[in-house]
Order: C-alpha cells, then sequence, then structure tokens
C-alpha cells in the first residue's frame, strides 16, 4: 500500500500533466496485480488488487475505480480513492457506463515499445479491453499513454524526494561499514553476505534482486554484469568493486564504488589505476556539470563516451545513467547512446526533479575493473548529487 | 532464482506440452522482470532479466536464451539455460537468427484475454516483436500460447507438489498457534500481528499481500473482501474467520479457519451456527468428492452452488476454488460459475496433479461469517485433502 501522502501527490501531478497532454481520461486495467501489475499502479491506484480493475484517472479531477466487489474496501482504505465501484459479474458494463457520462476526448492506455514502466498493460487485457468497449465510441478513442506514466514517474513530488535521499544516506552507512569490513582474502560471498546483513540489521531491502545486490566484482577474472557473487577472493593487488543499492521505505538508491587493496609494502595504488580513475571521474564530473534542464539524454551520455574516444578506450556497454525513484530503474529518458535497445529513450529531455544515475566501467588490464556510479537530482540550473561522490580509487590495507 | 531442479522438472514438461499442441516454438519476451514480469518467466526462465530479453522454449529441447550481455551469466548460473546468446545493442537481429535457423511451424506467445497467468506479454513488447519480425515469414506464425502457460502451471511436479505440502504444514502449525493465541477482546490488527510473527520466526513470506494476509473477520459489522484489519475486537457470542496462507519456499498455502467465541456460561455454539456451519460442510465434501480428472471446473462449483439453492440461500460471490501453487491464485482452470468475470477458464477440464482451494462463505445474521477454505490435489481417481479439513466450528472458550 503506497504512503496517502505520496498517493495524493502523485494524482495531483496526474492532472496537471493530462492536462499537458490534452487527454481527459488516463485508463489503468489490472488484475491480480500483486502476480504481475502495470508499474504505474502503486502511484496512482495505491494498493493492489485482485479481479479485473479499471482506475480511471481524470483531467478534471473526478477519479473513479471499478473493481471486483471484494476489492472495495481495499482500496477505500488508500485514502485517496472516494469514488470507488464494486461489481459481481463483470467489468465491462460499468466501465461503459463511466465512459459514456464522461465521454473523453481521449483515452490513455499504458503500452510503449521502448519503455518497460510506461509498459504496464498486457496484451491479453488491451485486447479484453477492444471486446468490452466494441461498439462503442470509445474504441476509437484509446491512445498510447506515451510520456504520461513516464513523467509521472519522473517527476519526483517532494515526499518522494525525501524517502529517495533518506536510502542514499542509508547507502553510505553501509559503505562506511563494509570499507572498514574488507581486506584481502574474503570471497565475494562473504562481502555479500556482510551487506545482506547490513540490510537485515536495519530492515530494508535491496535495491534489485537479492541475488545479485550487491555485485561484487573482485579482481580481473570475477564474471560481469548482473551476476550472483562467486568464491572468488580479494587478493591484494588487486581491485575490487561493488555494485549496491537498498529499497528504504519503498524508494531506492543505486551506488558503486571501487577499492585497491595494498599489497605488503605498497602504500599506495600503482599509477596505471590512479590514471584510469581519474578518466572515469572526469566522465561524471563533467557529465553532471552538462546536466540541466532541456538537454537531451543522448547528450549527457555523449559527453561522457567523448571522454573515453578521445582516450582511445573501449567504451562501456552501457547507457551513462537510469532514472531511479520507486524502481532501481525507474523508466523514462535515459542517458545512453541512440542503440536499438533505449528506443526512443535517450531522445527525452531532462525535466527538474528527476532522479538519475551516472555510471561508468572500465577494465584496468591485470588488476580488475574500476566502476562508479553516482545518484543526482536535477535542479533549475543544473544538477545536485545526492551523495559526495568517490573521486579517488578507496584504498584497504593488506 | 528457482531452484534448479525445479526448472529442469517444468523444462521437461514444457516439452511434452509442447508436443500436446504442435507447437514447435513457446516464445517469452521479457524486460526488467523485477519490475514486471511475465508469470511464467519462473517456471522457464529461472531468473530474472534487465534488458529485453527473449526465451525460446523448443519442443526439441534445443532452447535458447537471447539477452543483454549483462544477463548472460546471470542466465547460465540457472544450470538450466546452456545455450545463451548476449547482445549489445539489441535483441532483433539474433531473435530473427534463431527462428530463421529453426523455422518453427508456430511461435506461441503468452496473451490471454481470460487467464491472467498466461498473459505475460505487455501490449507494448508485442509491438515490438511486430517490428522485429517485420518482412519475415515468422511475424504470420505468431499465435496465442492460451493452454501451454497454464499446462505449465497447473501439472505440479513431484518438487513442487513437496514445496505445496510443506506449506501446508507449516500453515497448519500456524492455525494450531493462533487457536491458541485466540480470546475475546483482541482486535484484528492484534490477530493479524501475532500472525505476522509466526511467520517471521519463521523466516518465510505471507502467501498474498502482507497487508490484507490474515484477513480477519471478527463478528458481523467487519468489512469483507480483501481487507486490512481493522480495530475492531472479538466478542464473546460472536464468529471469526481468517483467511491465511504462507509462501515458504516460493510455494504457497490458502485456507480458511472459522472460531466460535463462547459468552460465559454457555458451553457450545448456537445452533443456527452449527447448521450454517453444516451447510458449507457439505459443500466442500461433496464438492470434493465429485472432483476427478476430466469434470469442468463450472461442474464442481455447481455441485457447492445447488446446495445454497436448496436450502434456499443466497451464494457466495466468487468462484468455489482456484488453483494454487507458485502463485496463492495459481491461474488455468478455475471451480466457478460462468461468468464474465471468469471468461473461459470454468470450462476447463480438471488434470491429476493440480492443486485447488474449496473455499466458501455464508453470513450467519447477527453472528458474523463462516468462511472455510480447504487445500486439495487432483488425483488419478478423485483428489486428496492436503490437511484435514475443519469440519466443526472451533470453539473458543471465553
Amino acid at each position: 500500500m503506497t504512503d496517502p501522502q505520496i498517493l495524493r501527490e502523485k494524482l495531483a501531478q496526474a492532472r496537471t500533466i493530462l492536462d499537458e497532454h490534452d487527454v481527459d481520461v488516463w485508463l489503468l486495467l489490472a488484475r491480480e496485480s500483486d502476480v504481475l501489475g502495470d508499474p504505474s499502479l502503486p502511484l496512482v491506484a495505491g494498493t493492489s488488487v485482485t479481479w479485473e480493475s479499471a482506475f480511471l484517472v481524470a483531467r478534471n479531477g473526478d477519479h473513479v475505480a471499478i473493481v471486483g466487489t471484494g476489492d472495495v474496501e481495499n482500496v477505500r482504505q488508500t485514502g485517496a480513492w472516494e469514488h470507488v465501484i464494486g461489481y459481481v459479474e463483470g467489468l465491462g458494463a460499468d466501465l461503459r457506463a463511466q465512459l459514456a457520462a464522461r465521454n473523453p476526448n481521449a483515452i490513455a492506455l499504458n503500452y510503449s515499445k521502448d519503455n518497460n514502466m510506461a509498459d504496464g498493460l498486457t496484451h491479453g487485457m488491451y485486447l479484453l479491453l477492444l471486446d468490452m468497449l466494441d461498439g462503442t465510441p470509445f474504441a476509437e478513442r484509446l491512445v498510447e499513454a506515451g510520456e504520461i506514466p513516464n513523467k509521472l514517474r519522473a517527476r519526483k513530488s517532494p515526499t518522494e524526494l525525501e524517502r529517495i535521499r533518506a536510502a542514499v544516506r542509508t547507502t553510505e552507512r553501509i559503505w562506511e561499514a563494509t570499507q572498514a569490513y574488507l581486506r584481502p582474502g574474503l570471497t565475494e560471498h562473504e562481502i555479500s553476505n556482510f551487506m545482506h546483513e547490513q540490510l537485515e540489521e536495519r530492515r530494508i531491502g535491496s535495491s534489485w534482486d537479492w541475488k545479485y545486490c550487491p555485485t561484487v566484482t573482485a579482481g580481473p577474472d570475477s564474471p560481469r554484469g548482473h551476476v550472483g557473487p562467486t568464491d572468488i577472493r580479494t587478493a591484494a593487488g588487486q581491485l575490487v568493486t561493488i555494485d549496491f543499492g537498498v529499497r528504504e521505505d519503498e524508494y531506492c538508491s543505486d551506488m558503486q564504488r571501487t577499492y585497491y587493496f595494498l599489497k605488503p609494502g605498497e602504500t599506495d595504488a600503482p599509477e596505471t589505476i590512479h590514471r584510469h580513475f581519474a578518466i572515469v571521474d572526469r566522465c561524471i564530473q563533467d557529465a553532471a556539470a552538462f546536466i540541466r534542464p532541456g538537454v537531451a539524454g543522448w547528450e549527457v551520455d555523449k559527453v561522457a563516451r567523448d571522454i573515453f574516444e578521445a582516450e582511445g578506450i573501449d567504451a562501456w556497454q552501457f547507457a551513462l545513467g537510469h532514472q531511479m525513484g520507486r524502481a532501481c530503474h525507474d523508466g523514462g529518458t535515459v542517458l545512453g547512446p541512440g542503440w536499438e535497445r533505449y528506443g526512443q529513450r535517450p531522445y527525452g529531455r531532462l525535466e527538474a526533479g528527476e532522479v538519475y544515475t551516472l555510471e561508468i566501467g572500465l577494465l584496468v588490464p591485470g588488476y580488475g575493473y574500476i566502476s562508479q556510479e553516482e545518484d543526482i537530482v536535477v535542479t533549475e540550473d543544473g544538477c545536485e548529487f545526492l551523495a559526495p561522490p568517490q573521486r579517488e580509487v578507496i584504498i584497504v590495507p593488506s
């Protein structure tokens, strides 16, 4: 169940967004949403539902929920839905009646080829809706909601931004505890277990799948990507990177930190590591300095990618940054190149109030990976780091 | 991550099911599946994925997964996918190449108007697939997977059935503890908290949304349905019903129990309660006696609904039973009437190895609700209760 304050903030934002898009009704369909639920539901409905349900978000504020009778109290208890209709045999009649009474210019539906967070309507539910509206004028007024769910997720409300800041603060405390724990000879599993205990002590969750959050990459031979920890051990003279985030009060963080484990007798990391780290740091700093409302996602990515190109290094194979909020990967505009897999998302323009990661990975041959990730919020004239960025490789004594 | 043994059992079942349906390839598409994932993914892919991914399940056993490079190790670690292709820029080229090499007679996709568990493909992903297959012969060979995902969920493998039995056994222990705790004067919240502590002690989850699992209904004035607990108190001379289940090792139970709280001086529940309970009991027993492979879902429901009709009582407003397994509401055939909201699901025919609930609710005016729910598995010649059914109202001393 969504915090009622957040739900009210998001439903108020939704009206503004519908106005900007000149759409009278945004229609969310759901069923058994604990199993598979439109990502917009927690921001709009505020609860899960069991039977086929329709949430009509109206530009004029006259929202209505149509749900199975067994879900009526459940939806009322959200504190944000005053108008709830319960049905016994099926959704169709009440849905048609509500649409007829409103006669909306358009009915926006959550589907999107590019953006998973705006793509919450299943194909079967879409076909079912066509059946329910067959013979009515409304079948012709169905449109892709497109940017409506994206904007609703992206524009963090005041309470949402507080929650994200709190998640980032907690993550900083866990980085501190983890840094004190690190030493040569630990397996990736041991480090992952330690960080999981930090979460359990605080009774909070991992930002993404528990199995690979944290992702611990020890030395140059550990497999990369979304991978669970292995029995590879940290070793003096090698790098370790950790990708980690928390989910606290339903909001996420997502950060990466890089450590060098000194060899006996060493007092600092080898010069090549500092040199590589400086490239990664420059990418993140220059991209952050470039960010302001109105720039396109791909332009921010390019600032960093151009630095790699100038250095003659193969670039990292993922976007520079993604949005973060209620989900770790929060959809909408991506700070990435115009690759097929990102669809239209790199062409979105940044808005104040959006929260992004900035992340770069780089192999240092023989030592392992440098992998840095920071969290920022776009402001009226630039951006703000949500936690002090790591500017140098962290040295772990042997 | 799915247990590798279960994943192997389900992939073996999938080949049989594809053969039965004369379909060469079953194609599951996914992206950011932690946020919104096809319900078939845990049974087929065995893990979540981040980027757009295709899992081709082949009737000849030559399965292949095509995923973003960052997910390659993740999918390999499931232990069931030997053939994993990683891509950097996009999924389309590899998907077309794999289909061209196989030239399947049909490509089954997970969409369904009626059955949420078979409806895991989003409308946006469907449109994206049409784009990817544009100009190839395969766009013409896309078919609704229909019963394929339903049958795969419904036919419990040996390991799955063991897990469900274990979840039911744990639920019985929690019923025992709860019964010892019950007394007049407790709020619904207090009972819910007690049962949540029972889950937390065992480090297991609730079968459905934690907020309303258990659903505690004290006396006649408590709101019904999927509702969180209230501050209404149990009272002598009233009924309490509890709807509850656990999720243990990824498998669910779902049961309801009814209690009568004696008034001072009373030694038994009023006769009207026994008489109402006997009707509910007869419905469940007669339905169970009727169940065998080959009967249709609606026929089982009708056995119970006819008893209410003969008694001249308004019938409960939901199906007699649903399938249960990895999800509490596990999709497929439903033991319910032919109402719009159940679509074609009541017309499915039962198979050995399927697990169902049998559940009935009935108001006893002035006292509250009797609400019973039992879990059964269909056998070769009938069915078996997974726990001894409650045959009488449970008496709680004052």
